[in-house]
């Protein structure tokens, strides 16, 4: 099963490091903008620290770090809502990163498509 | 002049509060995700304090906290490069704003039209 999930991994995605990413600025936190791949829709925003990122790039589905649990999560590991690394991008700063991905199901944990749905203006 | 530039922002953005939004999870600030109204495209991630959030709300401009300087700034305060808030989306958390703007010019510093221009996958 390990084997497979290898296999569909980008190659390019399992030679990333988090070496030259600026995890100090958020006391080892970056923020991750989550954004479905082909509509562009930002789905949410997370955090990730370097375990996180490495468990992401390891495995091809976006892992975040839980500010509140103190531990890494992966998204839909209980829901099945995960997310599919498709293309890694980082900021002019390398302390911000966006993660296109393909998001199975709903990616808010409210059942909504996306965190963002409350429109202040 | 400011009567003229008050005449020219949406109404419903000057009723907008602060009040709601959790700005206790990072010490007072919020991610601000500033994306192009149109294209979609996620321009650059900064952040936003209580203060900032108000300036933007009274004149219809993005301004930030700058973490390095410690200071509040509208983008393209400098640079000419002004964004013009069109819309304000808030997550299921309250911790975390979009901010979809038209871009006047680049967004990055760098002079690229955006801050995520390096591709890691």
């Amino acid at each position: 099963m390990q084997k497979i999930l290898s296999e569909n991994i980008n190659p390019t995605l399992k030679k990333i490091s988090s070496k030259g990413l600026d995890f100090k600025k958020m006391n080892g936190l970056i923020p991750v903008i989550a954004q479905e791949m082909n509509s562009g829709i930002v789905l949410m925003l997370a955090y990730t620290n370097t375990s996180a990122f490495e468990k992401t790039v390891k495995t091809g589905y976006a892992h975040y770090w839980s500010r509140s649990r103190k531990t890494i999560w992966k998204k839909g590991e209980i829901s099945g809502n995960s997310q599919k690394i498709i293309e890694i991008l980082v900021d002019c700063d390398k302390d911000a990163l966006i993660y296109k991905v393909q998001q199975k199901g709903p990616a808010c944990h409210t059942g909504k498509p996306n965190c963002f749905f409350t429109k202040l203006l």
